[in-house]
């Protein structure tokens, strides 16, 4: 396969450019860039046994987590795996071994470019303070120890990172991990908490930033901790060179660090808004798949639309499977593939610098995973790929919110000023409208004051609700919709919309039957006047308000004669308020006849109270409760429902609209069985109420 | 920073495990993957001079694209880079230079796992034909040619193919790169078509499998050439072992290969249902944001989770920046890009097959900074990210359709019975409510036969429709709807959805100046009995199906008196109808007082005839047509929109509910300096009305 053939072969080759552009074809040109420039520089590694002085001075029999053999032992694995040459370990097995990058104390003047001189003086003034004192100062702050050698291996660390960060920025290595400690992203401009004395990453980047001017202004750090990186999202907050990007268990703001600033509309201030992305884990228990359709559909289009000059990794290993810290399932080999992800970035320009992770199993074997992707090993394929269903809807949110940010995101936030309509006050006019074309429902009248103003409209009875008929209550949700939104602009065209609206043939049915009915729309955010198009949560009051209507209701319209029959339909969670209203206020179930709820996704509710000790044994006797299959209810197959629950049918179906559908017939069975002798009973009195 | 300290620190480092699972740590199980196993290993090339004996026996002035000189341009470009080691070229640059992988010839059996006997036989023929009977063949085939050479560069392109895949699926190699020739991907069973012949990627698989069963089953082929690959296509049609995606241009099947087989709804059938991803891109012009937003959300996520062993890819390089036969913009760093995501994939075993591509600089640039990915040098940056809206709407609708297939795809597509409303009727029987409340508008009686049952309810009038006020005929689309959706389910919460519904306005404004006002309404779709939940484009009779009903309109409802002052005004598509009435309808214009109509995305629509010499001049003279800022017809700064588009008036808005409220004063002084004078002239007659 010489190239000898090539001169006759010439010959049989056209001389004519068979494309216009061909003809443009010169040699000079492309020869600019020739072998492997990067690809031929070594990985660096930054590593000092130093760092491991910091220590508690009095250690109890609970261990630190945050213990100095973590770093040692992720270097052990790191030499046991052939990747370092270090006289010690093994011989390198590596074609070319890991570039040592030395550790060296941050100076006072990097440290302050970040933090207060107040605090980098009260970090110095810890390595003469007695061992009381410094046990006396571990209670006064928040998660963090002391020793005499804390404030030199704090230096060690910042200092390490620095001179990681620069290595790779100056492109001293192709890229480079730094294994250092104590770590850094908890620590705020003021306060040493979480572990955390000097923020290393964030000096880094100034410094590098300082350093090297143009060449390194755009910064993205990336921070897989499990916990949220308070400190460094405060310190480049308004800062629009520096895009913080971060991954944690949030916990509706209870997971360490705690409060909202964790939250995903916490986007950034001024020039730096846009520039700080959270996603924020609704619960521990996340895996490989979730991570990777967070770096899929926000880390990657994000940071390639804002591409770095430089790319650093907050890189704590405690969301690896194995660390009871953070409670998730991260593999090693998701570690790799994210890694590898972020090299496509900065023209490879990456520096991982550890911060969290506390087995050391789990932080050794990803810390070496890393280390291998950033070295030119492919990654690991993995196990698990699929993301969950809170990761899509986690990732979904954060994607609207940056949408208004970053053009890579889609779809974007509706501000166009003629969206007037709130269809759910569109849909509720048409359901009143046809419940008085089908079964001449008409409003109720609301008193005001009391009743907040969103439930205007929604209250509908039929023409004999104030009679001695069977009365049924329906507390329902608005109606199910699903559409196909256009892809950019969230637009929906109205033939790709539907709506379910199951309870109109149960409805039906009760007039049918001569029973009275109050039907009882529950909103899930009521709509303000201006009307907003701003994406709203459901109103946290909504369940409150919705027991004060149902009480309202009660002295108002429901409980009008001693004898009557009362019975309360739920549908979906606006059956909250009912639950609520049977449980304070005293003896009400005794005035009720039954109780029939479906329930798709909302907890099933306990119907029990302290003070009714024969309330959960009522409930249980005389209510139907329809429940998905796939609710939670049914995922602990060894243990039975709460009795509490009432008596529970477990639905083949798994909406509202569906099991609506599917169990009408029984329901209808259900309440022709007991309200139809109460019927009877006042059959005299209707046919009175007919002549009239 | 020796580690002789570590012995004394190993006794300030406690013995007591931090947390539990930390005592589980042992040495032993962590030595088992050393060094870097696959990233010291060479990336592969294989070229042989040879496959450039293929080329035309009879050139014309017109040189053919598929040029034998396509091969060697690109070798040498990765000779000059220095990754090569090749006596003829210059020092070696890498680290580590490209290893040869030696074509041969494939056997007839190898390609008969493809392609049928008979046309193996038939290119075998080719080998001994004249000249004449050669270039006969030529113009017998579609868009291929033939020389006595033709065999044995396909033989050997396709066993530079089959050696490429088995050396990386062995691990010979880490990765590689086959610059062959002629392509592959067009072949079918029994054919050869789009400048190939026999199609060695697919053939290649087989081999793998078959030589290597379960250490090489599942088989990723990615297709980047700017043509749908359809011999790939239907090679694995029915195959849930290879998946096949592939991102081309289709232009609605007008772009080569043609037809619909490269269209979104080629998902595979049988067992490979599922298996055949297409992203077609209605267009050429796309560029580096479409390639990298397709990659980001449907090419890696479906290609994680179906997690191939083997990872192909047919590489054309025709979609680069400049290609004139492309007509894209890709370049080479996002080839780059595209290169080192997928080497994410089956532990980084990629084989990269040259397929097309026809510019001898683009494809030699795009070729190499594919090969430097391989071969471990970080990608470039890219300059451009975004993607266009065009690329969002391919790839949105890409992933509704593969949702049934994947899990990691969202949103699922409805499949939920209960969804029996389309919210299109919900809507229209809204408005029709709110006409009749606040203006008095009712239902026109529509003769059933001839106007399609879509127009049921879509048609109201006001009382004094049939009185000689001037009347105004309201053609407007749907209610535009906005919408945040479940990112799993599609699920829409009532709340979260907004409706803009500007005509209301215009029809109070016209009714309070005593105008007649009829109010059509033109569903995009017209739903069938039963309703389904399946997404539908806007109807293909839309137009026809309108023009229909204005013409019915016209002859019962608008045209009773000779004096009467007639208005049309058009929002959105559904103006298209009355356009066609005015064209098609010979004089007809005569009889209409003025037009207005608002557009926003639809194409403004020209009024002229050529049997209507004056129709154009008058519609000038009587139109007034807004058309949004962001609309195409502006996008030529230098020449002015046709005459025949009416009067147009650039609006600074960019929606159609926008645009009006924005318009409203203007449209009403419109009308009124017309319409008023006509009014004057029946205002006894319409004080009569009002005392009857």
């Amino acid at each position: 396969m010489s190239d000898s053939e090539s001169v006759s072969l010439e010959n049989l080759i056209k001389q004519d450019s068979p494309l216009e552009t061909n003809s443009d074809w010169s040699d000079d040109e492309t020869a600019a860039k020739t072998g492997l420039p990067v690809g031929s520089l070594a990985t660096g590694l930054c590593y000092d046994v130093r760092m491991r002085y910091h220590c508690e001075v009095r250690p109890t029999t609970e261990v630190h987590p945050e213990d100095p053999r973590r770093i040692y032992y992720i270097y052990k694995e790191l030499c046991r795996a052939g990747l370092v040459d270090d006289p010690d370990s093994i011989q390198p097995l590596a074609p070319r071994t890991l570039k040592r990058i030395a550790a060296r104390n941050a100076t006072e003047e990097e440290i302050t470019l970040i933090h207060s001189q107040a605090h980098y003086a009260f970090v110095r003034s810890t390595s003469d303070m007695s061992d009381d004192d410094l046990v006396f100062l571990e209670k006064t702050r928040d998660s963090i120890y002391f020793n005499r050698l804390t404030f030199a291996s704090a230096l060690l660390s910042t200092g390490g990172a620095i001179e990681t960060c620069l290595a790779v920025a100056r492109r001293h290595v192709k890229n480079a991990i730094a294994v250092i400690r104590p770590p850094g992203h908890h620590a705020e401009h003021d306060d040493a908490m979480g572990f955390c004395l000097f923020n290393n990453v964030p000096v880094a980047a100034r410094v590098c930033q300082r350093t090297l001017g143009d060449e390194c202004r755009k910064i993205m750090i990336l921070d897989w901790d499990v916990h949220h990186g308070n400190g460094v999202q405060k310190a480049f907050y308004n800062d629009p060179n520096v895009l913080y990007i971060s991954i944690h268990v949030y916990q509706n703001g209870k997971f360490y660090p705690g409060g909202s600033e964790g939250d995903l509309d916490h986007c950034g201030e001024g020039a730096g808004l846009g520039k700080n992305v959270n996603i924020p884990w609704p619960d521990q228990g996340m895996g490989d798949g979730d991570y990777m359709h967070a770096f899929q559909k926000v880390v990657m289009p994000i940071a390639m639309e804002f591409d770095p000059d430089l790319v650093i990794v907050s890189a704590g290993f405690d969301a690896a499977a194995g660390d009871a810290l953070g409670g998730c399932f991260v593999s090693p080999s998701c570690y790799a593939q994210m890694t590898h992800m972020l090299m496509t970035l900065a023209n490879g320009k990456v520096a991982v610098c550890l911060e969290g992770g506390y087995n050391f199993r789990s932080i050794s074997k990803s810390a070496l995973a890393v280390t291998k992707t950033l070295m030119g090993e492919p990654p690991d394929r993995l196990a698990k790929t699929a993301p969950t269903a809170e990761a899509i809807e986690t990732v979904g949110r954060v994607m609207t919110t940056q949408a208004q940010y970053w053009r890579c995101m889609y779809p974007k936030p509706p501000n166009n000023p003629a969206w007037t309509n709130r269809l759910h006050d569109v849909l509720r006019e048409y359901q009143a409208h046809q419940l008085y074309e089908n079964f001449k429902l008409t409003p109720l009248y609301i008193y005001r004051n009391k009743i907040s103003k969103s439930f205007e409209n929604q209250v509908l009875a039929s023409a004999n609700y104030h009679k001695r008929v069977p009365l049924i209550v329906v507390f329902h949700d608005p109606p199910e919709l699903m559409g196909y939104p256009d892809p950019v602009t969230s637009k929906l065209e109205a033939h790709n919309c539907w709506m379910s609206d199951a309870q109109q043939d149960y409805i039906g049915w009760f007039i049918s039957k001569g029973y009275a009915v109050i039907d009882v729309n529950i909103p899930k955010h009521v709509t303000q006047v201006p009307a907003t198009s701003k994406f709203e949560n459901e109103d946290e009051n909504r369940s409150t308000a919705t027991e004060e209507l149902a009480s309202y209701l009660w002295d108002n319209y429901i409980d009008l004669f001693d004898k009557r029959e009362v019975y309360f339909l739920g549908i979906g969670s606006a059956f909250a308020g009912v639950v609520n209203l049977l449980i304070n206020r005293e003896n009400l179930y005794k005035r009720v006849s039954g109780v029939v709820s479906f329930v798709a996704e909302n907890p099933v509710r306990a119907v029990a109270s302290s003070t009714q000790v024969w309330l959960s044994k009522w409930y249980r006797d005389n209510s139907l409760v329809f429940v998905a299959e796939t609710h939670a209810v049914w995922r602990d197959q060894d243990r039975k429902p709460s009795k509490r629950y009432g008596t529970l049918f477990k639905s083949t179906k798994s909406s509202l609209g569906e099991m609506m559908t599917e169990h009408q017939q029984q329901v209808f069975e259900w309440f022709a069985e007991r309200a139809d002798e109460a019927l009877d009973e006042t059959e005299d009195e209707a046919d009175e109420d007919a002549a009239m």
